[in-house]
Parts: C-alpha cells; sequence; structure tokens
C-alpha cells in the first residue's frame, strides 16, 4: 500500500467501534492508516467497501503484512491481532479458562453493550419520530449493563485473568460514548457504578489509549 | 449432578440463544439437562441464576466434566464446545484464516442479528406503547441482514472453509424465528433471499437439528 502503514482501517470518525480496534493497534505499536467512510453519503455500504465488508457497517481491518487479509467485526479483530501480534499474551487471557471467559465478555460487549447503546443514539437522535418510551428503554439499558460491569469490578481489577486484557479493551469506547452522552440526564457514571467508572478511568489514562483519543479530537475537530 | 447429563443449559423454553446451544450439544451428541427459566417472574435476573450468569440473560451453560465450568454468550459456549468437543473440528474452521472468519460470522449473528430481531420481537408484542416506525426498522433490518447472508450464500454452499460449522449453525434460531414470526407481513424468505433460505433448510434437515426442533415442539406444547 502506497500508505506505507502496516494496516488499512476502513472507519468513521464518530463509530466507537472503529475506534475501538484503534486503541487496541496503538497498545501494540502497530501502524494503521484509517480511511473515514462518510455515513451521510452511505459510503460505507458502496463499493469499495462492501467489497471488502458486505455487511456495510464499520470497522474493516486489512492486514497488508497477511497478504492484505481482510476482516470485519470489530471483536473478531482484536481476537485476531491478540493471538497474531501478542504472542506473549500480554493483552490476552494465557489460560484455556480465561480464554473462552475472555471470549465471553467479548460477546458480551459486542451483543449486550453496543446494539443497545447503538440504540439509544438511534432513538435519541435520528429516528425521525420522536419516541420517549423507546429512548428510556436503551437508557435503561445502559444503566443495566454498566451496572452488571460494576458489580464484577466490585470483586476483581479486571474482567478476566488478573489484567488488563482485549476483554476489558472492547468496552472503553461505547462506555465512554454511553456515559457521557447517552445516557439519561442527571446520571452520575461514578455515583451509580464506581468500579466501572475507576476502570474506565484508568484504561483511558494509558498512554497508548491517550493517544487514540487526542487523534479522535484532532480528527473531529478537522 | 443428579441428572447425570454431562451439562447443565440455563435456557428458556422459546429464546432462540438457547435452542442455539442445544442444537450444538445435539450435532456433538452430547448430553444436557435443560433448566427452563420463566422470564414471567424474572427468574433469569434472580438467583440461584445470576450467581452464574451476572447478566441475568440465557443461555449458560455448566459443564459437570470441566469442573464445572461456567459459561454465558451462546457464541462464546459454541467457540469453547467445538474446540473442547470437537478436536477433529468437524464443526469449524481448521485453518487459522477461516478461524478469524469464522469469529467474524459468530460476532455478526451475536451483534447484528440476534439484538436486532430481539427488537422487532419487542416492539411487535411487549413495548407498551404501540411504535409502528420502531417495529417497521427492526423489521427492515431483518430483511437487510438475511440479504447480506443471501449475497455471501450464493457464492459458496457454507459460510467458511467449505463445510457446515459453527458459524452457520449460529444462524439457525434467529433466523427461523425472525422469517417466520418477525418478518413483515407478506415477507417472502424463499424468494427475497433464495440462497440463505435453501441454507437454512439444509441445516434444519440435519438430524441433530431435527431432534432438537422436535425437542422444542415438545416443551412447548405442555
Amino acid at each position: 500500500m502506497s500508505h506505507g502503514k502496516q494496516f488499512t482501517l476502513y472507519t468513521h470518525k464518530g463509530g466507537p467501534n472503529g475506534w475501538k480496534v484503534a486503541n487496541f493497534l496503538s497498545e501494540l505499536g502497530l501502524t494503521y492508516h484509517s480511511v473515514y467512510l462518510d455515513f451521510n453519503t452511505l459510503e460505507q455500504k458502496a463499493a469499495p467497501h462492501v467489497d471488502l465488508n458486505p455487511n456495510g457497517r464499520i470497522p474493516t481491518l486489512v492486514d497488508h503484512t497477511n497478504k492484505d487479509f481482510v476482516l470485519w467485526e470489530s471483536n473478531a479483530i482484536l481476537t485476531y491481532l491478540a493471538d497474531r501480534y501478542d504472542p506473549a499474551r500480554q493483552f490476552s487471557a494465557s489460560t484455556e479458562e480465561d480464554k473462552y471467559k475472555e471470549l465471553q465478555w467479548l460477546f458480551f460487549q459486542a451483543s449486550g453493550q453496543g446494539p443497545y447503546f447503538g440504540q439509544a443514539a438511534w432513538f435519541s437522535w435520528y429516528h425521525a419520530e420522536k419516541v420517549p418510551s423507546a429512548v428510556e428503554r436503551y437508557q435503561n439499558e445502559i444503566r443495566r449493563v454498566l451496572k452488571v460491569l460494576d458489580g464484577e469490578l466490585a470483586q476483581r481489577e479486571w474482567l478476566v485473568g488478573g489484567k488488563y486484557s482485549i476483554a476489558d479493551l472492547s468496552f472503553i469506547t461505547w462506555t465512554v460514548f454511553g456515559t457521557t452522552s447517552l445516557a439519561p440526564p442527571g446520571y452520575d457514571f461514578a455515583k451509580e457504578a464506581p468500579h466501572a467508572h475507576a476502570w474506565l478511568q484508568k484504561m483511558l489514562a494509558r498512554p497508548a489509549i491517550a493517544k487514540v483519543t487526542a487523534e479522535k479530537a484532532a480528527v473531529n475537530a478537522q
């Protein structure tokens, strides 16, 4: 690729799932070129993107050092990157049992957090009709999901294996989005879910994550 | 366990994610005892179930032959069962590349099919207020997801690796539910998504799947 980076990341300037992958590439010290697709023109649902990803959603990763291997679904991408580029398992489970617990949390993030927080965004901002009862449904789910995490993090520092891993990292971007933009008015994350709040702050303070947070701010200021 | 089966499956008489796991246990010829939780009394969100699964949703699997190992999130369970009880990889990817493609489809099923089809059910039947525009939103998503699958299955018989695998199996129960109960009036699955339709019929005709379909019918007839 002419950009000389190891990966091309098809993503979106605001989308939490794209920044999730950027966060992990940053943790691994891997280089990537971001292609920001324009959702207003439905660029994500047109060629050339759908030739790589028939689902027409972001992110999609192309690994130029592995014969341009293409993968979509952000948590499948995290798992691929961990297995291939973190052989010492600094950021992923190192026992058989923990491997499936990690996968369990990745699926919970992908199925229980992302879509529900996403529906809160949809009904808060994009749905043509105002439906307060739908907004409330998904705001309640934001509260509930953060409570589930909080209950676990009250018992241990990290979700799996006694260390920061992709299971934790996978929750960063949607948790930020959910608690800062989507939660109901007056929601106090630090008060309602103190352990989850502290866990998020600890992750956001990591240099690799702070670097991507700054990158996102710069891209969105343009 | 007094029931003498290898697994205990905490599930629900109707829930597609529980029957998904039953389908794969059946394919593997493994024995399981199903505990059907009563959603009307919120049994899934109370002890003893939440002591096993803090998310309070189904399914939850306990593996009595592996020190009562507990796992929730249906597609994490499929992966665990495949890795542990199908060493010949009859039902899962056998190459590195296919392993991540399989995971990609499992995440698509978990994040792109289950929750959206589930919201169609919610707004069709359970939401206190009638919101036709919300029902329509999720019916459109059912159509779209089945089209994505259809486009892939027009090009090859199975999603990954040239064989029936957990990637395909993971879609069975929600696809049946979506096409028979949730799609908009007049939706013709065989016409709108013929390749996905044929793929589903082929899977439903498998003896191990037909056995679980009959088990579900019997349980729901009680």
